[in-house]
């Protein structure tokens, strides 16, 4: 396990997407958007439906990446992200709590997610941090 | 190959960074975000450093995906994002011009880049679109 630097835990934090990728049975990437927050020092991942092709996925093949864009930009312009390369682990249940709880930062305050009453109990996807790439404060010092 | 419909096209050519998945020697998967363009119906991307991880890795194993993140929401404020599988193949040379015509998008029309005289020639990756996914237009009728 690595552990997220300050500067990466405030990026996870925000309405930013995570691009995920998981590898097909071949071998080939794919990638979803999704939303993702910390519970200690792990991302977390809502998905109400269990039956989804990124979830076969990962309890097939568990090392996933993920990146996320800042709206930080260097001083050519160019902006900083942050990549997280780790290990997938499936949970059952808990997607709509944590969903509800990203909802708040990913569309807002005031959102009710899943909008939906008696929504599926879902998984809860629970990444363990392996490496920390991209551009950014993240690197800085390595 | 698969054409890239006109929605796919517009949002390929606006100054969204790619998010480009490569595969490591082992497998598993690597991001970088790059700048990318369009030439007929290939995605084109320039590198001036030919000796880079995910040319070595786009030489061992060709099989990449991109993804770009679009601006627009749908009614419930989830974004629309664009996927793209296919192959990639490296070209020698010719990336100091695709970087300035690509650094009028990212960057601005007045901008100058590569910021230094007598670039190297560097590589230009060319990927051949076989797959279009995500959430926009470009799915639709499927």
């Amino acid at each position: 396990m690595t552990q997220l630097p300050p500067s990466a835990r405030a990026l996870i934090e925000t309405e930013t997407l995570a691009h995920l990728v998981t590898l097909a049975a071949d071998g080939s990437p794919r990638i979803t958007l999704i939303w993702v927050g910390l519970e200690g020092d792990e991302i977390v991942a809502g998905h109400l439906d269990k039956d989804q092709p990124k979830l076969r996925r990962i309890a097939r093949d568990p090392r996933v990446a993920l990146s996320l864009q800042s709206p930080t930009t260097n001083e050519i312009g160019l902006n900083e992200y942050l990549v997280i390369r780790g290990t997938a682990r499936l949970q059952e249940g808990g997607a709509p709590e944590l969903l509800q709880r990203l909802a708040h930062t990913y569309l807002g305050p005031e959102v009710i997610f899943p909008p939906m009453p008696d929504p599926p109990q879902g998984v809860v996807s629970r990444i363990t941090v392996e490496y920390i790439g991209g551009v950014g404060p993240w690197t800085e010092g390595r």
